[in-house]
């Protein structure tokens, strides 16, 4: 379930509703120009106005959320409005971007960089006019290669400003996505086959849990597109021209997460379909089994009632084919029947009829990975 | 049911169609500044002119709709408009905001603070210059925390004007719904655990509920959203610029009540289509059974019934070896569809095959409180 | 079925495809002031041109559309657009409102006064500077509490100008929807009450008519909305300002009945899912019926055929114990059979379970009326 | 199916896929003034350019789009864009309009005259000052009455200009589905009657051609509406003012037609539940009739059985009344259980419970003619 | 399904994820005017700046994707963004158009030119002032015709600017889109009849490869649409007026495909409609058969079960009419049942009642190929 942890109804604005287990804070520097790079770990709060404003850019990253006056501190620090500071803490909130005097905040989901697991924490951005801030709920991100990129220098990120280190950021989060998906992908597959060759009652399950993530995948990648795009829109001092054309590409490639989603959703629901129809089949199935045991032997036991009867006056009794012939009555309706049931084709799973321009069609427009 | 209070057809506009058992309106006051704050009850309507332009701010709380003289005389004491006031007495009315000349008017709906049932009341504002006026339904309400910050002067409150009054309201009413969603939320997940665990009859009447709860929700949280939206875009002199930041927060908790909401509607039709496929899942299991037992004993039936037969000419009765022939026969073929069932699995539950990469890979995405 | 009369394909545009068997059409005239009432009946249209000139307010209400020259006549005396005129006559039209030189024309379908049967009547509405035109089917209308309080003069009518009237008799209009939706309401809970206590094929038929009359209900009043929107968005010099925020109003009305046929829509869906599956419940109660039985007789009726056969050597039937040993052996037979079914739940409707979390929970959250 | 003739791929635009079965294109004129009419049939091309630059409103009206050489020379003659003349020839189009220098394009579809068979054929025309140019697919339209209107000079078409004659040619084509849509209301109203009485296999495949007739219905109406909207939008200098009001009027028209449309395709939908339901109905019929004759005859059965067992000791047979009193016995379980199912109601159809409030209710509401 | 290669996370943007078994790009050139055509292959990327400042038309064809160092060296010769760069490399990625400073940059999916697959291949366009680049995934396209129209010089095109070539290759692009649709509506057609007169197991899987290839297509084509309706809305120097009314034309084509696509895809949903209906019919005709033999069978064993006890006193056995007298009651009961069952139409299929006007009606209304 997608819940939000909130504070007491009618709380003041700003109220921080702590998280229990959350960790301490911890504040990591990156400063950095063309020509230098500077890390420093677990500064104080009060360290950061001087290094807020020096002429480098500055990526300050905060890890954990446990503590309330090390935040408020930080959020002094950096003149964040009451209500930003408390969407950083009120995890989790909507992916958007907002516009404050004095600086962007933008709020996004970044799945976890350990794939096994599909979880998602949330990461709150406030871009300045020389630094980035980023709030993570705890250790352990996707943002390594954005920080090799600036130990080596490597590309265009240690000349650029602020507002493309804020891209970099952005761009890894989303791309993060798309080993997600690339799982959720396996998994369809792997349905597709098990729904085709060997449904069982978990399999229900199984498509429904595929539907949720998909949902919930949609849900989370959705308002991405929307901040994207309302970032793209809207006239920001603190994000450069040459920086808007590289959101675009990152706005696009949301719109690709959500086209592939928008495919697994119809695949799932397709899934269901052949999933409920084959079970009918089996109920089928199972009524002809029966019907056809039924039909064959209830009309020859009633025949060996008749002649089970104990009337005296009964001629064919006494006669010495009387029996033979019986038999040989029963076993011709049992062949009789059997051969009327074989060509109703009730008999075995109906013969698929040769393959006619329908099927070479199809295959023909099927995707390549589809054909089997 | 939403059915809304209506005069008579052709009644002329703001005529008041007066709730019958409704408690007679008893007026509060809250007047409060930097350095004060004044609490009155039971205030005539005749006093509130000299109230309303005081320089502090002033909170009129109107708690009670029975009495028509009452209302008439405190709308004409704040200036409203005939259809405003007929708004506040016409319950329900859907949320909404109105610009009139003197004062905005809002309408919203409270649930109601003891979540125990989902209820709501309509609370009526009318935010003018310095004061502020809530009509509400009846006694009790969820702004007993905003009364308790303006009494004790914590946070912004006291120092703020008349639209952060209004704001706070707004907010509360607003996030009251969270406990609400968080009841429904608990009930999705007793559901869910039920169809998958022990799906009955009355657990079909419950999704049935569940969806129309989470319908009228949606139905009532979705104007709220609009009417902040046009209260966000529209120019009031009435709200100051910082309060349009509040506002903006309130209008995202109102996006995010709806998307969890939407999330709850996706899995309600979820559960109807994993209750519907068990239930015929169950039909399906059933005439297994029968086929089996049928399909077995039948043949039987026949066996005995041909040698129950009163042919004088049959040689098998004779025979010593005769009777355990048949009995042995007997068993073998019942034994040999036995094993043939098995083989095609209909006798038990079929087993799931071993768990294979669809198992581990929807498990690992699962959100954590999905697995089981 | 909606239907249009239509003149034939390719006629002149202007055309009036009279109705057949319409009553002719009879011209009442109320003539008002703040001072003064004056009521005619049977006017000739010759002299409306005189009557429409004055100085007060002039309501020209016309019944019945059954001969052509006098409503061209008619039109004539109002300067109306042949369109105009068609659309007056080839009912039924979509409602809407047109703004022509000289005076605005709306279109709206009026629920007859008669609620017992839901039958809907065009009113087109010419709305000029000093006077209101309204051309009705038939006699028989809502607008009697209008001329009420034109004649006693309660309320601002007398004292405003021809936009008020226009505005009251479109109100009235809207209004007149409230209890028509009333008993569709009370058709809801009583379909509702008879899915989940009795529901039989008729069921069926009704929850299908209960859509349709819904669908159709969704379908007259949606383009009231519109039609009500372009006139409040839209500049007219017809109409005044303070007229303006009571058409908001009617609007709001409007919204209002879809909200509320919405809701009946989606509770309409949803009784269809609660019976199809009561429907296939039965079936399975039908067949679990036969397979108890089946299950249990089939078995024993085997074993009496095994001591009804003929064999010569079968030490049982000389035994003095053999019949109470078989009877016995099938009595404990069926015991055990009976004894697993009830196990299963396969005997009697499956009780439901105590009643946990999961039920109370819904109880509080279903809206008063819902809980039974 | 709608299928496009279409060039081969990456053939040069303005390449003209002829139809192969098309006939050569005939040119009629009528050439008219407030006080002249000319007609003129099988005019040459080369004489258009002398004929189109006349004072008088002259349309051309070309019927076959057999010949390339002498559709180019019409094109070239009128100044044709070589995209609109492809669009003329390569028929179906989507209806729509399109400006070009000197002239507006717009393309319908037009039913056939003759409404046995609902087929649709392109009409292109060309709106040009004083001239409107149609091409048709072959002989035979809808626009006799507009002739006659122009012959006889019947309302306004003979003194007003070409774009009246234009919109008089598009208003009767729109015109021309009442008669189609009239037809498909007969033919639900048929299918609602046989849902409801006598359900057979070729039911179903009716209500799914019903279903892809609306659909197509919907589907050629709609683009119409869209390029109607687009006409009374843009700003042509070939429309006059007074036009306008006329095309708003045919637009009314297509919105009309797609409300029913959509009251259809609803209906459609509602009927397929209903039969669908009504199959399944069935279902349940013959498994109660199996199961109550199972039921009872199955534990008869085996009473008989027990007493046809071989064994010596069995007292009873030996009784007088051994034999009437299991007769006896048997008599009573079937008169028993007959009386058990009848109290359940599974013998026959399920009686209605006496006609209460919902009936009533939706009786009333049901509009005229769905009342039965 | 539709996977994009991607970098790895957090990978510098502008990085090219090189297909792995990618043919080393080959660059075509043809540079063309009114009066020359000229055509290299194999040129080498350095000598690409002189050839693009030429005064002729230059296309610049690149097929292959496999070598990083060529595909930068054409970037840096065009001046292309690196992000632009990765959209050619990165495939696939949606259709879309991008303004670029000195150009503009369009990606759309080519169908391949054998049609007896469906695949398709990304095409990236750039288009400058004098000249166009495309790039392809590999060898092969839909090309040859346009390329035949230069060198042939028929048509416009070598009169022609360089955002008529772009124009001519993107029309080519969406046109090659209609064979596709021709086959798909081939299949369509199959199906239809498969499922009217021989439905099986396959028939399923089939409906769905059909759905899910329709869908593909959808999402395929709608880009393409969006793509081009945002170049004919936005201003682009490189776009000269002539050329977008081309362009307008290609977006038509773009909305009809969509158009036929969407038929198609309701015609699928119709289609699965009647399979999962003929499937469940079956059940039905299979249970009807069970019902009608038990129905006859069960009774008369009975009877003959009766007349099997062993009662010494049973005086209908030492009848001599006993035996005649009970094989004729069971004659008669059979017979009687079998024309109960005749009469109620459940042996054989159900006659469809005389065809009425529902039949009539529907047939006339189909279009033509629907008719059998």
């Amino acid at each position: 379930m997608f819940r939000k942890r909130h504070p007491p109804v009618g709380a003041m604005p700003g109220t921080l509703a702590m998280p229990q287990d959350a960790a301490p804070p911890v504040i990591h520097i990156m400063d950095y120009g063309p020509t230098h790079v500077e890390e420093q770990s677990g500064v104080a709060p009060e360290a950061l106005p001087a290094l807020l404003t020096r002429d480098s850019v500055t990526w300050v990253d905060v890890r954990g959320l446990g503590d309330e006056r090390t935040l408020r501190a930080i959020g002094e620090a950096l003149g964040m409005h009451a209500l930003a500071l408390e969407d950083v803490v009120n995890v989790p909130q909507r992916p958007k971007t907002e516009a404050y005097e004095g600086h962007l905040f933008l709020v996004v989901r970044m799945p976890e960089a350990e794939v096994r697991t599909f979880a998602t924490e949330q990461v709150s951005l406030v871009l300045g006019p020389r630094f980035v801030v980023t709030f993570q709920e705890r250790e352990g991100d996707v943002f390594e290669p954005v920080r090799a990129r600036i130990r080596t220098g490597r590309g265009p990120i240690r000349r650029a400003g602020a507002d493309y280190l804020g891209y970099a950021l952005v761009d890894t989060v989303v791309d993060a996505y798309y080993p997600v998906l690339e799982r959720v992908g396996d998994l369809v597959e792997a349905l597709e086959e098990e729904v085709i060759t060997a449904p069982t009652r978990p399999t229900l399950r199984r498509i429904y849990a595929l539907k949720r993530t998909v949902q919930e995948l949609r849900r989370t990648v959705w308002p991405h597109r929307d901040a994207l795009a309302a970032l793209l829109r809207d006239e920001s001092p603190y994000l450069g021209a040459s920086v808007r054309v590289y959101l675009r590409d990152t706005h696009d490639h949301a719109m690709q997460l959500l086209d592939v989603l928008e495919n697994y959703r119809d695949t799932a629901t397709g899934l269901l379909d052949v999933y409920l129809s084959s079970e009918s089949n089996r109920t089928n199935e199972v009524m002809r089994l029966l019907t056809v045991v039924a039909s064959i032997f209830i009309p020859l036991t009633f025949l060996a009632g008749v002649y089970g009867m104990n009337f005296e006056a009964m001629p064919e009794l006494h006669s010495r084919i009387g029996y033979p012939v019986v038999l040989a009555t029963m076993l011709l309706t049992a062949l009789g029947m059997l051969a009327w049931f074989r060509r109703r084709g009730w008999l075995g799973t109906p013969e698929e009829p040769a393959a006619g321009p329908a099927h070479e069609v199809l295959e023909a427009y099927l995707p390549a990975d589809e054909r089997r």
